[in-house]
């Protein structure tokens, strides 16, 4: 059936799905290859492509042919009904928001972005304050143009996982605090896993061409992929077949791996949209929290497991001999599966990582609540980093200050990070079954059926449906935190048996 | 005096701009950094950005401003006159052009652009085909937007080197054809200066830290330079205080420092923009004839230049010992400078440079006037340059595919190259008059002064004036082709005597 009203509003999405290209690179751009003195320059055009992105969605024209067309005319499944549904769904959103807002806040992040490096570098968390109580002011005015919610957090996190409530989050974490703090002590009093050998001198060149060669072989290509370098690692899909990692290279650790492994699975979800809904609103990843878990699938469920060790550990011994001669890949494995509490998120073991979402989660309702005020971030984040993790923050850097998120007017995405984690193991458990012999191939350094299936249940399902809906596609059932659980348990078992 | 309608004007030319430098980080990152597999995605949000940027422009608001304002209002001289002057005229061009057409020919050329560069490494010349007859299509159709002028080619010239009609460049190029195929001669029967000792064993790495040498030297900064390798060296500048270069190393020969100093003398001129014209459509060099005038002038007449090598050349020596350790100074400047016909014209001398500009001229015009079909290209381009340079062209790859500006849709650009020769040094002419010193500063490393020189009398006025008036004021006459011919001889007296 042709639809000429179809036709034309894909035509119009179409457009602004170039329009939000533009942004992708102009933004890449900014964070890996620009100049310093770009920085305001950059600031001006990233704003208004935003604004114009904003005007072009919530254009009159596209209002009406929302009104015109009808989902039900369609099945439920089909490319035309997703579409129509979560266009309509964006749309209602988009147009409460004024243009100018969308460019303000456009603006303020990329001025806040470039003054984030420098602040974090030298610890100087006055110097970043302005641009967060800038960036909370706006976020602020965003809220108010939305209808009242439960509660004003609901309006963040929709913009990051859409239809989810904050109630609902901070039940799932609630679970996760009860079951991973005695967790964590259990750990403690084990007592310490040796994990000195991880800290030494690795070679950045070999680091990198290790980090290439274990992305190449989870399937990147150097005709559709790149992989550089930044401080702060992230994944960035400027087209179909223009996939962009970034990790980042430090001659004391071998962090870059597990970096790079994590944007690669950010990278092969956005890589395996289905080709029809590219240049629609649904060519991407459907909420961050599934992005992430599959980010953490690849980083963690795989890249942290034993039989992707058993492979590659061998050659990581040769090419680290000086450090790792002596290692057995028992203790390698054990060692970057060791439970720790410290300072950093994205460094921080699998168990207490979401202890640092759940303190952003916690703080971030209190900012845009008024109940904090962005001055008192740092004792305020002090203070629950004791309560929960029983360490002293040293300094701002290692603080409020180590992740962009705040910076980049982000205040919503965190607790993604965590849903990531409960995500990627319920999914996992679903692939393990289907798969049967993922151990086996992962020992042997195949990646492609794993990658098969998952592009195949989830990858190209795009942003057809809900996060919950396609959660539930995949997996059989709701969001559970059980699973995760249960296979942080398991994988700690031994260690401390 | 404050005028709402000017300040209108100049918030709407400012978001033309942003859009205007989203494409040139577009085209930058297609060039230097993009996976080929990337090419469709970012043909398409290219074609949006230019039809967007496009339409914005000839807004029905900028065109009523421009009609309630008049530049007769204000000092000719002022940024305010200027800017309605200019602004108006660009209109007047832009307002006959449909978007959908500027969208078509973005589209055209950046798969065209993706096509070239497999073309030229096959020298497959049919593969590129079909792209230039579509850019040749839309070019026609382009032209057929305005009124008719004395030659087709006119229009075309004018959006490279604005107001300068065909004739004029023809008698010019006349000039320089019937005052340099005789020198070509001349210098051929001198006898072969020997260059053997520029091909051979350059380290790429050792180029790269020289060419960075060079142009730190010159004034390139970190904190708002990059220089990057690409197949087709160029200059891009995606906003005040971010300047990225362009260079191409090669492991046989030293190209990548002269290509290197070229495109500095790009990214000088447009860093040296007054402040105040950026984000109006007076931000950015005058045409791209003064723009070449400024590259040619700090690779040729800088980079070439006997100072010049006084004061580099004992390090080069060094650096490259096992090549040049037995070759002294002259014999390197003379190696350097030695006129010779050959196949490729960004590494032709300076004198039969013109002569592959030429012929690129005279090709272009049969092109747009329907003398010539582009299948018939190659046959072409074998006769000229036996007749104009004496040489049988081996292969299309040396031939007619060896440069990206027909591929990329630019019809008219190339006279602009030896324009830039020739303007080159009618402003030489009037720096040494008022530095004085300039060899001795070159001889001691110093560039500064020249660097200012050029900065405060040309690169300062932006689009402020005509490039005819441009030149008139910083050299107090016309475009002239007597003193770059005069240079030329002189520079080759020696050689030949």
């Amino acid at each position: 059936m042709t639809n000429t009203n179809l036709d034309r509003l894909k035509t119009l999405l179409a457009e602004v799905d170039d329009l939000r290209k533009a942004s992708t690179i102009l933004f890449w751009d900014q964070r890996v290859m620009m100049p310093p003195g770009g920085a305001q320059a950059r600031a001006e055009a990233l704003a208004t492509v935003g604004r114009l992105t904003h005007e072009k969605f919530i254009s009159q024209e596209i209002g009406d042919l929302l009104g015109e067309l009808d989902e039900g005319d369609y099945d439920y499944e089909s490319l035309e009904a997703s579409l129509i549904r979560v266009t309509r769904r964006d749309y209602e959103k988009a147009v409460r928001v004024p243009p100018e807002l969308t460019g303000e806040m456009r603006h303020s992040a990329a001025i806040a972005l470039s003054a984030w490096g420098p602040a974090k570098q030298n610890s100087d968390f006055k110097a970043l304050l302005p641009h967060l109580e800038r960036n909370l002011e706006l976020r602020r005015r965003y809220v108010e143009c939305f209808p009242k919610q439960a509660e004003t957090y609901d309006v963040l996190l929709d913009d990051y996982e859409p239809l989810m409530k904050t109630a609902e989050v901070r039940a799932i974490f609630d679970t996760l605090k009860e079951e991973l703090r005695p967790l964590i002590r259990e750990v403690a009093d084990a007592g310490e896993v040796d994990s000195s050998f991880l800290h030494g001198d690795f070679d950045v060149q070999k680091q990198r061409e290790f980090a290439f060669r274990v992305v190449r072989q989870f399937g990147f290509t150097d005709d559709e992929w790149r992989l550089d370098e930044t401080p702060h690692p992230f994944m960035s899909s400027p087209g179909e077949g223009d996939i962009r990692l970034t990790t980042n290279y430090r001659p004391t650790e071998l962090n870059s791996i597990f970096a790079s492994m994590h944007e690669f699975g950010h990278g092969i979800y956005e890589r395996g949209v289905a080709p029809e809904l590219h240049r629609t609103p649904l060519g991407t990843g459907v909420s961050l929290g599934v992005h992430e878990s599959q980010s953490r699938s690849w980083e963690n469920l795989i890249g942290r497991s034993r039989a992707f060790w058993r492979h590659f550990y061998p050659s990581l011994q040769e090419t680290f001999s000086e450090q790792l001669g002596e290692v057995d890949e028992e203790a390698f494995y054990r060692a970057v599966n060791k439970v720790h509490p410290s300072l950093i998120r994205i460094e921080a073991d699998e168990v207490t990582y979401n202890m640092h979402i759940i303190l952003r989660f916690e703080l971030e309702q209190e900012l845009i609540e008024g109940r904090l005020a962005p001055k008192d971030l740092p004792q305020a984040w002090g203070e629950r980093m004791h309560e929960y993790l029983g360490i002293d923050v040293p300094d701002d850097a290692r603080g409020v200050l180590q992740d962009m998120h705040w910076a980049g007017g982000s205040l919503g995405y965190f607790p993604t990070y965590s849903l990531g984690n409960v995500i990627s193991v319920q999914i996992w458990e679903r692939l393990k079954e289907d798969v049967g012999d993922v151990d086996d191939q992962m020992e042997r350094g195949e990646f492609g059926e794993i990658r098969e299936w998952l592009r195949s249940h989830l990858y190209v399902l795009g942003r057809k449906f809900t996060p919950q809906e396609t959660i539930e596609r995949v997996t059989g059932s709701r969001i559970d935190s059980r699973p995760y659980v249960r296979y942080l348990r398991e994988k700690l078992a031994p260690q401390h048996a």
